[in-house]
């Protein structure tokens, strides 16, 4: 199978989770359910659950039901994209391609639909079969140990929010190499390391293997932000799908305005080398992962 | 021990956890943290963790640790109550006597401070100690139970952000008396439902306690609704810490516009007695529940 093939069936399963776990369309109240589902399912590249169903194979056979697990992560990415979008925030009218969820149902539902995605994310967890676990008592401790891996990186530590706040509170301040740094770790970083690591839990990895896909994660994260900000200078509007050229125009602190274009451009490869030889212990079990870090790394959208 | 000194000892067990769990004003980035600990401790009554912890206390003489647990109801509810207010949605300047999150930290910061309160809600419950639960495996299970509780009682299907959109979309309609209920039932009935019902899970409640618990927060939960519409009508804002009126102002569907106030006040009344009714299983044990019922009705603020 190409890559291109098992993407595209990995973002079938993992639409086909989130099909059956947001509200259908018709439930009441029916504006949040279409508020949830109208940005959910507008193009997103599911690069997150996508991660975590090829962690779990790096280290499982049988991670059977692991598109519950990491649909989750698609959750809250999109949360955050839609209170990032607000007026309040980075007043973005255009997200994949199309009006952001509050240009279409107002702001009030958005921040809404934003709080359920957020909160359905924790119930799925929860609530998901895991049936691979070895009886009840393992299914528990891993949902439990999985809830608490999501909520620290989505959260205020070190986490997506907090990489947020400081993102927003470095608007126009002089460009520093280690503010940049600790912004992208935290803002996209967390949620991307996060997917490695649920799936490591949840196809029941050792020390050793969660360490190497945790490391995995952190390289491939970065590498992910110095490519979306050279992106942001270099793509048009169109090709991005959403508005470019707003991090130099909101004076974000980005890779370019720090390192420069080349410079950039090469530490995204070196970020991509380092994620490889953090997959050399799983062998040939990781060439999916392999192929996703570059082509994270190669996308040019 | 009088009511009120019981409450008083709860609410400081209770903060002394939220002091634990919340990052300190300190913590990097400080303004997020700064705005999650002004509305967290701006004057709460607690209402939602004190009936958790006197529903645990029904059950079982020894629920050690549950503070941790029941302040996770109290992360949601200001989480609540930070979005709510936004000029988007009810744009309130005054809560528990004093501004506003946004209107003291912007809007920006404000709806990411109730992002933050939600996420942490459930980094709490997977995280903190279950010292009552008989192992590890025990414990898991009780902290799968509680997250699955708070997240569909905080959700869209007959949670709370869905009967906060039916409100949202109700204003200006024409009072309908089953609008009204299937509206109050999901916004604020299905948390304090939720508060008995963790307080029965993490006790270890068998199936009838449970269910007696549940069907007193069915209860208290309307009779806890009908009297904030009531006092919304009858209070001054300085009374309430919050702006008076408004229901009326904004057209809200609330228990007095339909009804009335005299019935109105005779259903907070049938509602107290239905808890009441609730509880008989317990005998004395649930006598503070029931001191709390009418403490909920008979309250003027």
């Amino acid at each position: 199978m190409t890559l291109a093939e098992y993407v595209a069936r990995q973002q079938s399963r993992i639409d086909a989770a989130l099909q059956r776990w947001v509200p259908a369309q018709t439930a009441l109240p029916e504006s949040i359910h279409k508020a949830m589902r109208y940005s959910l399912f507008a193009g997103g590249k599911r690069i997150r659950p996508i991660l975590c169903m090829a962690a779990a194979e790096a280290v499982s056979d049988s991670a059977l039901g692991i598109e519950s697990c990491a649909c989750t992560l698609e959750l809250i990415h999109t949360y955050s994209l839609i209170h990032d979008d607000l007026p309040a925030l980075d007043n973005d009218d255009l997200r994949r391609g199309v009006a952001t969820c509050h240009k279409v149902f107002g702001d009030a539902i958005a921040i809404l639909a934003g709080d359920a995605l957020l909160t359905l994310a924790f119930q799925v967890l929860a609530q998901m079969d895991c049936p691979t676990c070895r009886g009840p008592a393992d299914g528990h401790a891993r949902k439990v140990a999985l809830i608490a891996e999501l909520a620290a990186a989505a959260g205020t530590v070190g986490g997506m929010i907090g990489g947020q706040v400081c993102d927003l509170e470095g608007e126009g301040r002089f460009p520093q190499a280690a503010l940049l740094e600790a912004i992208h770790r935290a803002k996209t970083g967390a949620l991307l390391r996060a997917s490695l690591r649920m799936g490591a839990i949840y196809a029941g990895a050792d020390d050793e293997q969660a360490g190497a896909l945790s490391c995995f994660g952190e390289h491939i994260g970065l590498a992910f932000q110095i490519v979306d900000d050279v992106l942001d200078v270099e793509q048009s509007s169109e090709a991005l799908g959403k508005t470019a050229g707003k991090d130099a125009q909101q004076h974000k602190i980005t890779f370019p305005a720090v390192y420069g274009l080349e410079r950039s451009r090469q530490m995204a490869e070196e970020e991509r080398q380092a994620a490889h030889r953090a997959l050399l212990p799983f062998h040939d079990r990781a060439a999916r992962l392999r192929e996703l870090a570059d082509f994270i790394v190669q996308r040019r959208a």
